[in-house]
This record gives structure tokens, C-alpha cells and sequence, in this order.
């Protein structure tokens, strides 16, 4: 497989530079150290990496499933090599600050950098975004002696990190969790419970794993305002860095998966009894900042890795598109409609409905990877920007995090569906990647806060937080968006796109203040169709992303117009494929929710 | 897993009895023998033997992939023993003629029958499907001799059938077959190619495989019009029917699928030198009727293969609905919004969202299942009915035929995605059956025409066929159940639903218009965009149904209203569901049809 079947770097350079100009970043203070260069090395080393360790074992990952043996789990050699490589660059810590060990890297081109890895193998790759956002909580939250113990072996590749927040009975709904954090005299905790789905909870290829768990300290509030947070060693960890005794942190159960394989997905027991670290009962666990404050620390970590499945998906969709495409263009099929008969055979490209179902691969995932990129840019406008661009980055994250979530989490999963079926029967087997790369993205709708719940957060929260500050934030952006492109001049190309956007995105803003209207005195009614809300948004965000990235094309447009520019040329037809033949999905969607539709709301349980 | 799991029988009953009238049938010569008792007595035999032999080892099957061990195909035994109940019970032969050792059963109860089958098990009951379908053209083109010796074993379960239609080189695309057969001086053939995706092609199940292959003799015509059929039997069946030399049709590799496990798919090799019958080289073969006039007859087999495939993309969507409503019933998670944090929890079904999910399976599923027996009942008025209903229902069934197959393939497949999304993590799982319901339901928009030839079918053949015969009758009978619901009053809910189908109908009619004048200059134009009018007609349709069922509910509409008929209450909250909120749809896919937007025509496989 050659390196541009995972991901087109071509793209990703006009998406860094030409568009977000990352390069300007190394101006202000933080990114001091970097420049073009340093990210183009890393870029160039992190595909690199990804293609010689990541992708060749995608399918091995696939076949053969880890396997609990007695309290360890056993995963394949390669996933070892490929994390210890990945360590060894200094990828863990790529976007973390120096003085931890970190790179400084701009989060923009770190999260680039990641696409190459997912693509090449998501299964491998989930423990590093999992050992990252779980560093990044402790740095942000933990003490000076957590960050020291725990955080610096995870930045060097000793140690990996987990989430560990679900349990059997509570998966979406946290306030229900039951897992018990017992005060200890010497101000550490001893948990009690059962956690599940817990992504890289075992297994062999580092020396300690660090789990931030979710529990509740007995006598605490109700609800999710009685979550705390704990940091709980497999192996505790001594003074001098060096491990301790064993914790009662034990997996008694794997969880298999119809893809996604190469993560392990495990059930953990705290202080079951298999271990009495001290010669106690129970996981010691040590409270990350106060109690009954864990949630809202825990989203910290939740919200980074929500931005990481979100590019997970569009990496899978992206690299599908990518063999799809190798695929038609060399596979003689058919004549066009029309054609004589006995004329030779053209490739599948030749067809166009082939050509459909490439292109809205394409206007997917490559609007996809945009917008995952332009949400890790405002992360570097928070990092770095002054105060005001900080807060208003911070605004617009917020309302595109849950967005940035789940839009490529059902697209880039459409663009895998569709990228089977460019392949036909052969799109089917095992022969080929993309029916992998379809299974594994079928879990990015529903892990890091399903689908339905982004939407929940999008309009529940997001967009009417600060008296609608949120949408307001989003909506001018947009707006603005579309006043560049107006400017190209009335009959542009340019101007006609915009238009198809503009409407939509006042009447999103009717329809939002409709529906904050209801939600004062219905709040069921009013998140009743928040999933559709959601994905009615998310499309008029792409469009959106779809027209910035014309206007960094710059005059490139008219060349494309002329064809004499392939690029430019393919974004020009992938913009028009999105705003003309997806975009007015939209409209349906805001109509059923302007109207007050109940039929959901409605329907009674014993009518199924 | 209780039986109410695989398929609703109380919906079978509706549709079968309150809607289609099944038993009317029975006053008609070819059903005389049967009655509302002997239809009951073999739908309840087939729910029996679904669940009993053929669902317990639907997981195993997927677990255990068929085995090439030399020549032979090794599947676990439960699969013989499953299809051996299936053809005790007279099953094979359930619709076919008396005379041939067949039950002569209503096609419309048969296909409610295999629905069972197809949802508790599609591997194992796509043998049936494919030993029908053979059987059903034998019956149609073949010799009284070929029907003799090869379909009465297919019907008693002796022998299996398989269809053999792609190559490695030509898929969609039969065209550009290389399968030559060469004519011999006592009548019969010597066949020489290589086949592909051949479900069925190898197994121990049967004494027997009869094959049915299309090739082309030397010196035919090029193109479809040079394609000639033949009867292939693995063994030679002699003048008695007793087996006789192997025949040199050999399995020399297996495809490994992501689902549809339990039906291995073959590649068959002819005339390779393994077997020389009659010490001569090549496969010995049998034309089927005339020479070069093989491929209308293989769509005697893939019309009904097409329905088939539609139904069983219908079942599968079918049980992961009842299945992922049986876990959302049983799972407490979270409260409604707005409830008291404190208050106990409810069960999944008590969120809107999840409601909201369940309701689009159903809408789908049941909707997509009416589909499937009102073209098997059009199936039995070609069958049974005067020579003008015959041929009144063969108009509309050829327009149907595309869409019977396409539009569960499409949407029961998003059904299974829902019902893994019901479930959240543990759907993603194999400890439950969703998630392996969506792998075999992902086959279905591919196999039997994929669903771009679909769209070909439907607009490029079946529309304007006789003038526009087709969907002048389709759009007539549409109308005609507009007209019976709005005959129930002004402001009734019926007459509302209606008045939500009718101008997509009317809508329809005008942009097909247009679009065959497009065609008329530009056959590449007309039909570039044949899969968004093959997805908008489905809608049509689909809504059609629902606007159906309701009226078979009679007065039971208004108990529905009022919630005290939970059965009609279901029916009429999902009637709502797609009609007001999955068909507007179509209106985008119509307007961008109007359109003659180029974007796609336009693309250039340089510019992606």
C-alpha cells in the first residue's frame, strides 16, 4: 500500500497552511520553537511511522482479538512496536508544554499529525489518544505529584492512561454510577466497583497503566454533582517513580467487538479482593483536585477526546475514500450509458455514479478532517491567542465540539458504506480494507457520549449557553463566511454557493430561538428532536467549511473553473457536490423542527 | 429468544389477511386447495422450524466460516440439518406446481413464510433462496427432461441450486463475460471460465449442485445478445437419476465476507482439467432453450432472486427492530428531561430519542415488509388471475421488482444500524445479534444487481416502458389510495397523510417527464442520477404502504387515535412517523432531479 492511501498529504498542507496558516502560529510565544519546518518534519515523520508500524498490522489487529489470560490481556506483538515507536518520537507528549517533556507542538498540526496514525490503524492508535487526553486531564487538574508520578511516564511511553467513567448499570446516564471511594486516614481513597467498556483497561505493553475513574464518596450529593475523581495505578507507584505493589484494579471480562478490534475493550473490578495493597481492601485510588467536582474535570478530558473521535472517524472515512478510489480508477467495468457496445471497457470512474459515490466520499471526509481542523486551530487560539481570542475561541469550540463529534462519526461511516460499494462484491471480503474501516468506524456514533447525547449537549447546552452567546458566536462566523464569498461578485460561483448557505443559516437561528422558546415551558419537548437539530446543524457547518476552503483557493477557484488545476478543480466540484446535493437535507430537517412534530414524543411503549 | 423475536406474527396476519386478502385467493383454481387453515398451518410450521433449527445457529455460522479442504467445502452440520427440516417440511417446492411435487401455496403466504427463515438465519436460508430461484427457471425454460432430472431432486432437497452469472473480470457488467461453451456433436457442451461470487457453489449438503451458467458459444453475437445458459450439474445425472461421473466444475477458491457468513461464496472454475467427464476436457453443460437468449432468461431467476433479496434485507432489518425494542423495554437508563435527579430511573423507551429510533426501524421494517407481499401477491395474480389482471400486475410488478429489492437493502440496512445505536456499547458487541444483523444486511445493496443497477433498471427500463405503461400504472394505483383516504373527510388524519403524498406523486410524474425528454439527446444525462430517482420513487412508495395499511385498518384508525387498539395505535404512530418525517425527502432528491445539476456528469477522474 502506498503512503497515500491513508491520508492525502496534499490536502492536509492546504488545509494547514494555505487555510489556517498554521505557520503563523510559531509567532506568538508558545510555539516559539516551531515553524514550517519543524512541522513539516513531524508531519513527515508521523506518516512515516504510521505506514512502516501502524498500517500493517491494521488486519492482524482485526483478526486476531486480544484474549484475557488470567488477570492480563494479550494483544499482538505489533501494537507494542507501534506504540513504543510512536513513544520514541515524542508523539505522546507532541502537543504538551516543555517543561513536562512535552513538544509544544501547535494542537492543529498534532491533531494532523494523529489522522495519519488513525488511518492507518485505529485499533492501535486509541491508546495513545486515550493516554494523551488522560495526561492532558492531570496536567490541567492533578497535583504537581500526580503530573510527577503519573503524567511524565505516560508523556515518555512507560505508562498508558485510561477513561475509565461507564459501569454495567450506567453508560449514557453518570448521575447513576455506583462505584464507592472510602476516605482513608492517610487522605487516599479505597474504591469499590464495577466499571465497563473500558478502552485499553489491560494488557502488557507498558510498564503501569493510570486510570481516571469515576466514583462517588459515600455521603456525597446526588446526581452527578457527588462525582469525584480518582487516579487509580494498576501498580502503585513510589516516591522515587519506581512501582509498588499491585492494585485491586483487576479485569475479569473482555467485551468483543464487531470492529475496533485492536483496542481492548475490557470490564474492570475495583477491590474485588484479588489484591490488598497495604494489606487492605480496596483499589487505592488518590482524588484528582476537591471531591464531587470530577464531572466537570473529567469533561476536560471528554471534550479533547471527543475532537480525537471525531477525527478518528473522518481518518477512517478519509482513507476509505482514498482505496475506493484507487480501486475504480483501475477496475475496467462497462461502458457509459450509451456507449457501443464493443467498445473497450472504462475503468469504474468512468461511470457516474461511481463518480456520485466518490464525490460525496470525498465532500465527507475531506469537509470532515476541515472542521476537525479548524476546532484543534480555536484549541490553539485558546492555548495561545490573547484573552479575547482565547474566550471567543473557547465560544465556538464549545458549540462545534459535540458537532465535530458525531458529523463525522455518521458521514465518514456513510463514506465507508458507500466505499464498499464502489468495490462491489470485492468491498465485501476481507480481501480488501474498507469493510474494516466500516466496522471500526460503526463505534465512533456511540462511545465518547453517543449520538443522541451530542445532540442533548449541542442544544440542551451549547448553543443557548451565555443567553445564546454560543450560536450567536457560530452563526456570525458563518455569516461572515458567506459575506467573503458574496464579495467574489454577483453570477460567481463564489457568490451562488453562498447563497444556498445563507438562508439556511438565519433560518437555523429562527428555529433555535422557536425551539428555546418551547424548552421554557417543555424542556422534553424541547430536546425531543435534539439529534435532528444536531445533524441539521452539522450539514450547515460543513457547507460552511466547504466555503472556506474555496476562499483559501484564492483565484485557484477560476483556474479550477477551467480544470487546468486538478486540485483546485476536485475541491471546486466536492464544494458543489455538498452545498447543492446534501446541504438541502436541511431544509426537511428544520421544517419537522419548526413544526412541533410529536409524533415521537407521543408514542407509547406498549404501541411497539 | 422467544419466536416474537424473529418476525411479528401479528403484523404477518395483518398484512396477509386484513390488507392483501390472501384467502381469496383460495377461490381461484390454482389455490383451491388451500384455505386460511392450511396458510396458518404452514406459517406457523415455518415460525416452528425457524426458530427451532434455524436461529440457534445463526452466531455459529458467523463464527465459523465454510473451509475449502481440497475440492470439497466444509460448513458446521447444523446447516445441513437445517435445510434438511426445510425440505421435509415440502418447503422447497411450497409455491411451485403440484405436478412438479410442489405445495402450490399462495406466493404471498410463501414469502411470508421465508421471512421467518430469512430473519433467524440468512446464511443458512439463502441456499433455499438461490435452490428456488434455479428451480423456478428450470421450470419456466427448461426441458421436461431437465425438470425431471434436476429439479425434482432441488424440490425433494436432494440438490441444491446455484446461479452463475459474474466473472472475475465482469460483475455488474455481463456483457463482457468470457465463459465459452462449446457446442459437441451429441447436443451438449463443453464449458470452459471462471466464476466469481457464487453463493452455494460448494458444499456437502447435497447429493448435488446444479449450476446455472451463463457462457457464450463460440461465434454469437457480442454483447448480452451472444449470452447463452446452461444447466452444470457437479455430478452428471444419468437416465435413471442415480449420480454419475463428476463433472469438471471445481470450487479453487473461497471469498471471505464481513457478514452472510453461513452461505459460502465461491469461485468455480470450468473445464480446468480436474475432471474430464466422458474422458473429454471442459464442463459438461446443457442449454437451456435456444442458444443466446440466456440472459432474459436468467432474470426469470434474478427477478424473483431480486424480490428475495429485498425480503430478506426486510427480515433482518425486522428482528434487529424487535430486538433492539425487546432490550430498550428491559434496560433502565437516565430520566426524561426535566425529571427530578432523585427519581427512579426508566427504562430506555421512556426517552424520545430512543422512541424516536425504535419508531424509524419500525417504519421502516414494516413498511419495507408490505412492500414485499404486495409484490408477492401481485406475483400470484400473474399466477392465478384473469389474463388482464395477470397482466395488469405484471406492469406494475416489473416497476416494483427494482425497488422491492433496493429500498430494504438501503433502509433496513439504517434500521440495523438504529438498533446497535439502541443498544449503544453492548450493540456493538457480538454478545448480541445486532450488530452481526448489520454485516449480513451490508451484502444486500450489492448481490443481485447492486443498487446502482437498481436505479439503471428503474428509470432506464421499467418507468417508460410501453410508453410509460409502468408508471402510469404505478402512479394511478398511488393515487388511487390517495383518493380512498381522502375520501374520509377533510381534516381526518388519513386525508392529511394523503395530502402529504399526493403532490410527491404528481411531483414524480412531472420530473420523470422531463428527465425522458433529457433522455431522448443525452442517455448518459438521463440516467447519471438514476440512484437519487430510484431513492425518491422508494420513498414514494414506501409512504404509499403505509397510506395502505392504514386504510386496511378500517375503523380501527380512529381507536387507534385514541390509544385504547395498541396494535392500530402502532401502525398509525409509524404511518405518521415516515410520512411526515422521512418522506419529505424525497422533495430534495426531486428538486436536484428538476435540477439537471452536472456535478457529478462533470467530475473528472483527474480532479479527485
Amino acid at each position: 500500500m502506498s503512503p497515500s492511501n491513508l491520508m492525502s498529504r496534499a490536502d492536509l498542507d492546504f488545509l494547514l497552511h494555505d487555510w489556517l496558516r498554521v505557520s503563523e502560529l510559531t509567532g506568538r510565544e508558545r510555539y516559539a520553537d516551531h515553524s514550517r519546518e519543524t512541522i513539516d518534519a513531524v508531519l513527515d515523520l508521523s506518516a512515516e511511522l504510521a505506514e512502516k508500524y501502524f498500517a500493517p498490522h491494521n488486519r492482524a489487529s482485526d483478526l486476531t482479538e486480544p484474549r484475557l489470560v488470567g488477570e492480563d490481556v494479550e494483544l499482538i506483538p505489533e501494537i507494542g512496536e507501534a506504540l513504543r515507536r510512536f513513544a520514541d518520537a515524542d508523539l505522546v507528549g507532541a502537543a504538551m508544554d516543555a517543561e513536562v517533556g512535552g513538544m509544544q507542538l501547535p494542537y492543529t498540526a498534532y491533531l494532523a499529525c494523529m489522522a495519519w496514525f488513525y488511518a492507518a490503524n485505529i485499533g492501535t492508535a486509541g491508546y495513545p489518544l486515550l493516554t494523551t487526553g488522560n495526561a492532558n486531564l492531570l496536567l490541567t487538574h492533578g497535583s504537581e505529584e500526580q503530573i510527577e508520578r503519573y503524567v511524565r511516564p505516560m508523556i515518555s511511553g512507560r505508562f498508558t492512561g485510561t477513561m475509565c467513567l461507564s459501569e454495567p448499570q450506567a453508560g449514557s446516564n453518570l448521575a447513576d454510577i455506583t462505584t464507592r471511594a472510602e476516605p482513608q486516614p492517610d487522605g487516599t481513597y479505597r474504591l469499590f466497583g464495577q466499571k465497563m467498556w473500558i478502552s485499553g483497561g489491560e494488557h502488557q505493553m507498558a510498564e503501569n497503566i493510570v486510570h481516571l475513574v469515576l466514583a462517588k464518596v459515600p455521603g456525597s450529593p446526588a446526581g452527578t454533582r457527588g462525582i469525584s475523581l480518582f487516579v487509580v495505578p494498576k501498580f502503585l507507584v513510589n516516591e522515587d517513580g519506581s512501582l509498588g505493589e499491585r492494585n485491586d484494579v483487576v479485569v475479569t471480562g473482555l467485551n468483543h467487538k464487531m470492529g475496533f478490534r485492536g483496542t481492548v475493550n475490557t470490564a474492570p473490578t475495583l477491590g474485588q479482593g484479588l489484591h490488598t495493597p497495604g494489606g487492605q481492601p480496596g483499589a487505592v485510588g488518590y482524588v484528582v483536585g476537591e471531591e464531587n467536582t470530577g464531572l466537570k474535570k473529567m469533561f476536560t478530558m471528554m471534550n479533547e477526546a471527543r475532537l480525537g473521535v471525531g477525527l478518528g472517524a473522518t481518518a477512517l472515512g478519509y482513507t476509505g475514500y482514498l482505496k475506493s478510489l484507487d480501486y475504480a480508477r483501475g477496475r475496467p467495468q462497462g461502458r457509459p450509458t450509451g456507449a457501443d457496445p464493443a467498445s473497450p471497457q472504462v475503468m469504474l470512474t468512468g461511470h457516474a455514479d461511481v463518480r456520485r459515490m466518490l464525490l460525496a466520499q470525498k465532500s465527507y471526509v475531506e469537509g470532515a478532517l476541515a472542521l476537525g481542523l479548524y476546532c484543534a486551530r480555536l484549541v490553539d487560539d485558546e492555548k495561545s491567542g490573547s484573552p479575547e481570542e482565547a474566550a471567543a475561541a473557547k465560544t465556538v469550540l464549545d458549540v462545534l465540539t459535540p458537532i465535530a463529534k458525531s458529523w463525522p462519526s455518521q458521514w465518514c461511516l456513510k463514506a465507508n458504506e458507500l466505499a464498499i460499494q464502489v468495490l462491489g462484491g470485492a468491498g465485501y471480503t476481507i480481501d480488501y480494507d474498507v469493510e474494516q474501516h466500516y466496522r471500526d468506524n460503526r463505534l465512533n456514533p456511540i462511545h465518547e457520549g453517543t449520538h443522541g447525547i451530542q445532540g442533548q449537549d449541542l442544544l440542551g447546552r451549547k448553543v443557548l449557553a451565555g443567553g445564546g452567546a454560543g450560536l450567536a458566536a457560530l452563526t456570525e462566523r458563518i455569516t461572515e463566511t458567506c459575506d467573503r464569498a458574496a464579495a467574489d461578485g454577483p453570477g460567481s460561483e463564489l457568490a451562488e454557493l453562498a447563497a444556498l448557505l445563507r438562508p439556511r443559516v438565519t433560518r437555523l437561528i429562527e428555529v433555535t430561538t422557536a425551539l428555546a422558546e418551547v424548552g421554557a415551558s417543555d424542556p422534553e419537548a424541547f430536546l425531543a428532536d435534539a439529534t435532528e437539530y444536531l445533524e441539521a446543524t452539522g450539514h450547515i457547518v460543513i457547507a460552511w467549511m466547504w466555503l472556506e476552503q474555496l476562499l483559501a483557493l484564492g483565484s485557484r477557484v477560476d483556474e479550477a473553473a477551467e480544470g487546468s488545476d486538478a486540485f483546485a478543480a476536485g475541491k471546486l466540484q466536492a464544494a458543489r457536490y455538498f452545498l447543492r446535493r446534501e446541504l438541502p437535507i436541511v431544509d426537511a430537517k428544520l421544517d419537522l423542527l419548526a413544526s412541533g412534530d410529536r409524533t415521537t414524543l407521543d408514542m407509547r411503549d406498549d404501541w411497539f
